[in-house]
């Protein structure tokens, strides 16, 4: 019988390629999506940089394409509990892929709603599915997706385990040495749901023995996937604004369009990243090798490379001609950090990485030179400010931090 | 001028005598309560020991006794963001604490709905209330009602140190320390939301310079404090029930009723107590002393003594005659434990307890005794359990391991 794999948020850019990956693969796939994201380009007068078919069109046209069905249900899983249980108890799933949170760091920035929105949305959310699976009494596996920020207290030389640390204590009969949760330290009211998340985890796993497997992924780039590049209607959504899209699509972008990269502050902070061909993979791998009965949370870190913001603007420039620019940071955060990171678990299932210097990234720029036409200047400054004292332009800067490089 | 102290949750077991008391010393005090916790009562067919009366006739009775007023406000602070905000704008206040959450570990554990409705409340509860005060642009400082239950990975010899722990990590650079927040480890959903709260804090104390203290409160017994007993309108509210009441205050009333002691488990569980008189009292002392600006989460542990349950039941046998009885424990938790906790913070600011051995216990055995005609023993098992495969009876027991003391 076919392994059937619930996908929460499988409209998104992450669950709309691993819905087509895991149904090219053999899986029965349903997707849960409240069309959130969709809603939000429309609050932000945004939109994909790819022109995104209506989830209809997409799930007709992958039907047409390979004969495989998709069901589709659009409900809140944060408001819907009812809705959740109903279909858990129907469609028995395997696993449950959970994609369906608010995502992006600057827009749970932006103001109190968009904070309020983000927990709400967020913790809700996975705590309805924990406690339907419970619920239910199915054995499903719940697959989530984490992310690196949720690593605090980063010190110099400290190698970025796979979520647990080991410590050592003093008590009263000597050092004793102790497996912690990886100590968290947000930077973001969306990190900050992520590690709250990560506690709901830490208890159902405990209490009711839910399997649950954490994946820490990095920043993904990169559109397309062999599934996704079949029809222009089933073509991933491609994010460019100041808020929802990721720094080295956004590099790509205004690469393209004539606009100098923005890096914020130095551009010596330091991130770990993934393409979405991966990202795909993993989450199969991780459907794959679930957590054994009784044992405890299972973290993967999913990324494969770390680079600087700077080192990726110069990689860009070097490759485009573009400008560099640097802007007044509306983050808090530290002006430079170091990264290693840990990721021998996907290594060892034998995940073979797609590195940025193997030319991939012609790949995204021909998507980007393909629908430049479609993008919206206006949209390209990051202007949403960690706190109401950091004052920014509608450009994104300051006038007295501007520097120009290049 | 005076202080201005808002309390959120003013109405409860905590709340109202902490109210009176600080109006008693002269701030001006504010009430917010939704009375989420009287609906409770209703919900599960239970009433407070003690004839509270309505929270109109307590504000009334106060201003006819000491000519005092109590503003209140009736309204759900995880619902109801703008009417915080508009709140928070108008009175300004110097001091929130903040009581209103859904308080019970067994509670929360009743069923799917007890746990979303715990999560959902107290989650947003907090955030709104932080992202208010952020919004606000005021200064006020929050003072937070936390557990001992968010320390977790309890270790032979640890003295539980107030909020943070100095852990030692290796890196490549050979070993450094850390000071990080204690490790959680929740015990149950009501636990969970407490240390997600404690993020919370975290976060919006790094991001916005926010000040909090966190009052990490032990187990709280006793009635009555000075004010409350000017009058029987103004007297405090007792809970005895399965979900709510409190472990020694339970066995008070089946003491006075004659209704065996109910120690789950094999009583083997430490937990750390305070009485009502030393929570008001160190709550003035938060107020009194809140963190400098630009300094990390101020914790305190309110507590004063530790005891195990078997201990306590021993110690109300022997006062009383009651048999002891000994049921399955609904809870997961360890058999027994130890627990050794840090209060210097409290003491060193002149806090001088009301230890249980003071004779103080007959204090509370009066209140008993004078309304243990209203006691419904029906009410007195304890029938949440934390996982379905638990299988209590309607007293709470199953019939295997039942063991009679005494
Ligand atoms: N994109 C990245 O670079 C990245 C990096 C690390 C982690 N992640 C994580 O991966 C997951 C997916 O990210 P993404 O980039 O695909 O985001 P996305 O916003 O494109 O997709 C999320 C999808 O979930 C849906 N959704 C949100 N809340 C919902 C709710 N309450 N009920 C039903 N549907 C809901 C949205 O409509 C959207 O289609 C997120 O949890 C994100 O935190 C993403
Ligand atoms: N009682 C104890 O032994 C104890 C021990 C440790 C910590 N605490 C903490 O102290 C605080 C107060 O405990 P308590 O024993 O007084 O509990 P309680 O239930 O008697 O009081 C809480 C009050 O808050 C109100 N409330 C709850 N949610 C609300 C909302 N969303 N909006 C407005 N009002 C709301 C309730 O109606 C109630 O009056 C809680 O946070 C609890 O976790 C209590």
């Amino acid at each position: 019988m076919k392994k059937r794999v619930l996908i929460l948020g499988g409209d998104g850019f992450c669950g709309w390629p691993t819905s087509l990956y895991l149904s090219q693969q053999g899986y029965e796939v349903t997707i849960v999506d409240n069309m959130s994201r969709r809603m939000i380009d429309i609050e932000l007068g945004c939109d994909s940089l790819t022109p995104i078919s209506s989830i209809f069109k997409r799930i007709d046209r992958w039907k047409e394409l390979t004969g495989k069905d998709i069901d589709f249900y659009n409900f809140d899983i944060s408001r819907n509990y009812h809705r959740l249980l109903t279909l858990l108890k129907e469609f028995e799933p395997d696993t449950v892929v959970h994609f369906a949170e608010q995502r992006a760091a600057p827009y749970s920035m932006k103001s109190s709603y968009h904070k309020r929105y983000t927990v709400d949305n967020n913790l809700n959310g996975t705590n309805n599915l924990l406690a339907a699976i419970v619920e239910s009494k199915l054995d499903t596996h719940v697959v989530h997706l984490g992310t690196m920020g949720v690593y605090g207290y980063q010190t110099a030389g400290l190698k970025i385990p796979e979520g647990y640390l080991k410590v050592k204590v003093e008590t009263r009969e000597g050092e004793k040495e102790l497996d912690i949760m990886y100590p968290p330290s947000p930077g973001s009211i969306y990190h900050m749901t992520k590690t709250q998340d990560a506690l709901l985890f830490y208890f159902y796993n405990k209490n009711d023995g839910l399997r649950v497997t954490d994946l820490h992924q990095g920043v993904v780039w990169g559109t397309e996937t062999d599934e996704t590049r079949m029809d222009e209607t089933l073509i991933n959504r491609f994010d460019y604004d100041g808020d929802y899209g990721t720094v080295l699509n956004r590099f790509l972008v205004q690469a393209a369009v004539g606009h100098p990269l923005t890096v914020h502050g130095t551009g010596g902070q330091t991130r770990a990243f993934i393409h979405i061909k991966d990202t795909v993979q993993c989450i199969k791998m991780a459907i794959e090798n679930p957590p054994d009965f009784g044992s405890s949370v299972e973290i993967f870190n999913q990324a494969t490379e770390t680079h600087s913001v700077g080192y990726l603007a110069e990689l860009v420039s070097q490759n485009t001609g573009a400008e560099i620019r640097y802007y007044n940071n509306p983050r808090k955060e530290a002006t430079a950090n170091e990264l290693k990171v840990k990721n021998d678990k996907f290594l060892n299932l034998g995940l073979s990485p797609v590195k940025l210097k193997n030319g991939l990234m012609d790949e995204v720029m021909y998507i980007v030179d393909k629908y430049k036409y479609r993008c919206d200047m206006s949209k390209i400054p990051c202007t949403s400010c960690w706190c109401e004292d950091m004052e920014v332009d509608r450009e994104g800067r300051s006038a007295t931090e501007n520097r120009t490089v290049n």
